[in-house]
């Protein structure tokens, strides 16, 4: 599959904690950058995904702000 | 400001380009990764972005999807 | 590639507007629903869009809101 | 009550979870297309949601990525 | 329609330009705050939008975030 | 930090109700307008957010959506 998210950021699960019914899951991308993504404890079932999976980040460009100090 | 979003990726600008309203910012992390961000022109202006700016990508944990290969 | 949206809805292409840098993409599902993605121009070109391609609707289930009559 | 939203897709609850804060919803479009959505249980309290419910699912064009096989 | 959006913030059109495809209106709230939407051009017109417009902005819990100083 | 979020809503924090992750956080605008915040738990506890705490809802202008009557 190859999707139009202009963002699909490559890294490694470092941290996943299951709530109710969603799960925060933190990846840790090449350069040390930290990237959470909130997403549904099915997904997390589904895709099997547990600390040490590669996974990617995917976000859409228009969800994605900029900061300057 | 302090925000509650859970990613505040620092960068650097690295390409912009404006269109008619909306603008695409694209941002590169310590690692080599790329950020894609679409804002509005009006932004851009107001945080004075070009080529070269540091900056931060800032995402809230619910718009980030992982993805498995 | 599996991803974590909850929402992958398959269907076929059946319009497609570019503006300054984003497209607008019709789709069609099989009941006849039309689902309306507003999405880079480059994601267009990059994935080779066009009327008459089978593509999927890819949605996050935090971004689905639901109204009642 | 008319919205800026390009996606409103008409269809029946077929599924309907409460976690804490959070709720699950599923929605079947005409053609058997699944839509989920995650949405407060404050709203499916408020909206009277319950399975078998005829409900539209409301979703922003900028919120909608496009995948192909 | 009722949505299960947690915020419908009512107010009146102040502002309002047209870019290739996407529009950006800024909606007053009686205290003054002004809330700013990027929409469809497409959306504009089907709703009649003009300055001066009684309108509503609907935002998703989900889409919010919060800052302190 | 500045932002590029053309919305950013300052008021008080009225309510604030913590799930198993993810926290409900309502803000009151100067002219009473209610705005809903959905973040995680954990963003509540790092900005040390309370009832009675001055803070500002922050919304992308994508995220808005525009309804009329």
């Amino acid at each position: 599959m190859k999707i139009s998210a202009r963002n699909i950021l490559a890294g490694r699960i470092v941290a996943l904690t299951k709530g109710a019914t969603t799960a925060h899951v933190r990846l840790e991308l090449p350069g040390g950058s930290i990237v959470t993504a909130s997403i549904t404890n099915e997904a997390v079932d589904e895709l099997g995904l547990a600390v040490g999976t590669e996974a990617s980040a995917v976000i859409k460009a228009s969800d994605v702000m900029i900061a300057v100090a």
